[in-house]
């Protein structure tokens, strides 16, 4: 994948050489053995896997961005995103999904990144679009999982449970913009990078109802380990390896 | 609350207008549902509720802004903290109360730039105090208190049970310029941001102890679905309600 | 240590000074009673004390600075870190070592700090080097470690176990820039900072069995309450105080 490799050095080029100075030839130089593992094994072999396509690990990715805070970082995978054949559009879905798992401030932080990228890329965002939710496929599987909600948290935090059943599984997973796959993709993926492996077994069974398979979810699992550390992504591991998922 | 909307795209205007060019008029416009959601969930519905006031909503957000690191946000929400009335300097207080809960790097870097927000305010920093301490109201339970750190870390980490009785527990809690109550209402914001699960029960009973409501904790849980993401919410309200709290 | 916080004042002046306006004669200001306790309980006493040298402390605070991607504070961190006495070798080993435990884009940020801090310095990346990875010391025992790997996470994520026994184990433990000694130094404080605790029992033993002491372990929890906060350092005492060390 030396496209993707080539444009992550552009990128570094045009952010970083003034910076370092110009004895400096190297992209980044001061690690020499993180700069030859992100061009081996990252680029020329992690992104290369067929377990899933780059456009998935690309939303992958731009989660574990976004929910860990890598302002400088994420120029480059949205424009690789886009690269790799995610629609404006859908990013603009992916961001505003991951401000409901990751938090507010990290997505509009991200916002404004993303709409750099687009200015730089001639994305108008005036062709962006305000999505609307589509009805519930099943009304009283809606209906059943807003009880559950509210006799899990409807009484410590009457707040929660009016926001999850309103904002969150009433509109945002109905939104048009991701379909269900993908959003169940960027959930799971912002669980695994934040640690919340209490809520792993729900959202990966989501998942599997929503067209992701176990092996995608494995592969998810490992490009996490990169993207958001070993430790997160064993963590993962554990749990879904307990959930005895159907090949 | 559409003064604080202003407030917030007013802030956006001035700090992202130039990167995203010309052609964008609307505040960030990449992302055109989350800037809706922010608009008519965040400020004209979450932050009107009246079970925390803004007051309490600014210093559990300002926390979780630090926690997280995240800079770009925090010029606004020390400013809405301002409008909102917490004082110059409880908000010294609660930069430094949250040092000890999220890192001292977190809270210098918020230091920064709650200097820039002071002086663009015309606050100035000569007039904040520093502190002094109060004398423990129980001296018998400080006493019984130290006794339990020293049980429970003493002999793992006797650097930790050093520091957790003189600094924190002998000093920090017992400082003026912030109540025991928001220095509570601080501290479980932090631990619920940060995913810090096994603390929380010990947290909640305290600040119930200073004098929170079993409410607000359950509207600090919904403040925070926002600004630290769904997943550390309902951990967190998992938690409490294990805890069977008094109404 | 006096000399360590002249250097922090310097780089805070050098970067903050502008931003906080003519008025202030204070490093920050805007949190006097932070500013003290920095400079009276974080430089005067935490890194003073001798129950870990001030080298390995420079390496916990790096890490717990790169895992929260506290990329302001990192210049001034990189730059006591040499001053401490780590190499600038060390130094690329532990920014690219860290890469696999906070992952590939903290890492690469903190990269981009340290090509800047070398560079100001006079120090040249041409002479850094890319470094080899040594034989496993005990072939049975690496035969023996990659089978314990596949039966863990083999089934559920082939390229996590894969990745776990070529890039981590079959490579970057055995490369000679950092010592085994200092890698579980880094990556156990990596695991505390991150709240990794079911990950902290293994590698602590690694640790002991790599030349770290108990002391030195308690040592750790205590530098990383103040550089990731006193609830990860409660919970990572909780964990090793059920590990029953040896003294």
């Amino acid at each position: 994948m030396m496209k993707a490799y080539s444009l992550f050095l552009a990128m570094l080029a045009a952010s970083a050489t003034p910076a370092v100075g110009a004895e400096s030839t190297a992209p980044l130089g001061a690690a020499p053995n993180l700069d030859d593992d992100v061009k081996n094994v990252v680029f020329a072999e992690l992104w290369e896997r067929p377990e899933l396509t780059r456009r998935d690990r690309s939303l992958v990715t731009i989660t574990a961005e976004i929910a860990q805070g890598h302002l400088e970082s994420l120029p480059f995978q949205f424009a690789l995103a886009l690269e790799n054949g995610v629609e404006p559009q859908e990013l603009s879905g992916a961001v505003t999904h991951i401000a409901y798992y990751s938090g507010v401030s990290a997505a509009v932080e991200a916002e404004a990144v993303l709409a750099r990228v687009f200015a730089q890329r001639g994305i108008k965002t005036a062709d962006l679009k305000v999505v609307e939710a589509k009805p519930a496929p099943d009304a009283e599987a809606a209906k059943a999982q807003r009880e559950v909600v509210l006799s899990m948290v409807g009484d410590v935090s009457p707040g929660l449970a009016h926001f999850s059943n309103t904002i969150l599984n009433g509109d945002l997973w109905l939104r048009e913009d991701l379909s269900p796959r993908d959003r169940s993709l960027v959930t799971v993926s912002a669980l695994i990078t934040q640690g919340n492996v209490e809520q792993i077994p729900v959202h990966v069974n989501k998942g599997i109802g929503n067209g992701l398979t176990r092996a995608e979810i494995g592969e998810v699992i490992t490009q996490l380990a990169f993207y958001a550390g070993w430790p997160r992504a064993f963590s993962a591991a554990a749990v879904v390896k307990e959930m005895d998922l159907p090949e």
